[in-house]
């Protein structure tokens, strides 16, 4: 199939299919009407709807100083399994205010951000969404200043653009409170090695939970992720098969979790019988597959996503909004990885 | 952090830098040096650099008729835990010739699709990936005829536009192959239910490794895709527990290779020692965690995307091409899921 630039449609073919001048058509179709009859308006706007006339976006973005167009640069959520919903959310609320969604993955390196930056700006973007693939605190680029800009499972520290990250300590919370309220009071901490936001907030949230039922945090039952893909969980395995051992786990995500059920599986130990385990992500790849299907804390992606382009869009309204540091609430997804334990 | 638009540097900016007129350097920094010395060319341009000068991409793009932009337009890539490298891959070609890739999930919308295609054609972008999450045969849109555009794992019945899909029937038959030298006759299949290209093709990959091998196709031993997220996987159950069954399981996806190991367990069979198993796809959230890790085909998403983009450039940079219909080679990844049997 050849290149056909035959079926491009001209202004003037509009012009004379409506009998017009180009001019008129254009002021038609750039909504410039009140000078026009009805008839003629609509005689132009059939004429261009069945010619199949499309406008150049260009041009009119240079007489209107807007490209209806927003960017998102982000480190690897498009290019990665685990927060591709950021986009689904981010897009839809794009699309709803009649914006194209413009994306571009950065691999986390740090001159294809810039260039992705200079990109986006460039193309005179009306507003950009700053994203990471997990929770992080990052210095912002300067250029961001220059439009109006939202961080998207990012913050700042000076908190002086808006952001919305997970509410990693109150999800954490609720799954141990869930544990708690199922009658466990031996439970069990699988935590992340790396120093990231997730990792304390987490931390944090498991112990106020424990302490606000009067139980107290015993450093012995959490153990570092011993998890390396197709390694062995040797950390976890000590941990269950000990006499004092723990009679729920909460995991720090998803494949940690599997993790424990391969140690637990390894220890003859049923989940949930003898083990219970709850994660955190809600792996759409993982959680539901896994037998028993995993009861775990879902990373709301998609919401945050929606959240982050619904408040640029206002910004893009001109509305003076003070950078707000959104919190989004992380729900607990139950299947079938919990039993009661009888007290 | 308030907008600054007193950041912008113009044109004129650069020219007072440099000690010259606005149209000596807009000459220059469009490249057309000709009238010009090199002391006076390299002023301008560090003047640019050093004040941070970005030219109006949109009003070049008007000038130049290349936009030096290529969209992609998938059904649900980047919002999707499957098949993100693609966008990797096609990123990456991309960035490599000087282009900027501008992506959009449709999320396989129809209405979203149409107009994700308008406003990459508004935009006039220098060529168009049209791109799905899995091997599909599809009818594709008029309007990619406008401009060079490649297909990515997907192909259309008249073969007019060239496309890249995974060789499905031979990175199926390489894994049966695989079995078969392990010393396995006794080979089942779990199948998908679905009606896709990946289907049939992965069938007769199994089917002619057998029959190359000498041995039957026993259709008592392939079992449809018996799994449901949460659910149970009864008929894997059944043909494992038979007094026949196979010794070796060769399954569509590491998803139904998954359920397999939840049925080796259940049935107290041991991988790889009781049961070998391969799965199809290599996913990153679940081959490398199971236990054993998952010996699997690999869908070569990354190695697509750079394909689609490639050959995409060559048709930007005006080459006269046949459109190409291109198999690209699924690899087995080896873990530890099969075992060699005593004949």
């Amino acid at each position: 199939m050849a290149i056909n630039p035959a079926r491009k449609t001209r202004l003037k073919d509009v012009a004379a299919a409506a009998g017009v001048s180009s001019a008129t058509a254009s002021l038609i179709l750039n909504d410039k009407t009140d000078a026009f009859p009805t008839s003629t308006i609509d005689r132009v706007r059939e004429s261009a709807a069945r010619l199949g006339y499309r406008p150049n976006a260009l041009a009119r973005s240079l007489r209107s100083q807007r490209t209806h167009t927003i960017g998102l640069i982000s480190d690897e959520i498009a290019t990665t399994p685990f927060a591709g919903a950021m986009i689904r959310g981010a897009q839809e609320a794009a699309w709803k205010a009649g914006h194209v969604l413009m994306h571009i993955d950065t691999e986390g390196d740090y001159e294809m951000e810039q260039a992705a930056l200079e990109a986006m700006l460039e193309r005179k973007v009306d507003g950009l969404v700053y994203a990471r693939m997990h929770h992080q605190v990052v210095d912002i680029p300067d250029v961001l200043t220059e439009v109006p800009a939202v961080l998207l499972d990012a913050r700042e520290p000076t908190e002086t653009l808006a952001s919305v990250v997970p509410d990693e300590r109150s999800g954490a919370k609720g799954a141990v409170e869930h544990l708690i309220a199922m009658g466990h009071t031996r439970i069990g901490f699988v935590q992340c090695v790396d120093p990231i936001p997730a990792a304390y907030q987490r931390l944090d949230g498991f112990q106020t939970a424990l302490k606000e039922a009067g139980l107290d945090y015993n450093e012995r039952w959490t153990v570092i992720d011993p998890l390396e893909p197709g390694g062995h969980a040797l950390e976890v395995d000590r941990l269950l098969a000990g006499s004092d051992r723990p009679t729920a786990l909460f995991c720090f995500n998803d494949r940690m979790a599997l993790g424990a059920y391969n140690s637990a599986r390894r220890l003859g130990l049923r989940i949930p019988e003898d083990l219970s385990v709850v994660g955190f992500d809600n792996l759409e790849t993982v959680a539901p597959w896994l037998d028993p299907g995993l009861t775990t804390v879902e990373l709301p992606h998609y919401e945050m996503g929606r959240w982050a382009v619904d408040y640029l869009e206002r910004l893009i309204d001109g509305e003076s909004l003070a950078p707000e540091q959104h919190l989004m609430e992380c729900p607990l997804i139950e299947r079938n990885s919990v039993s009661r334990r009888q007290m």
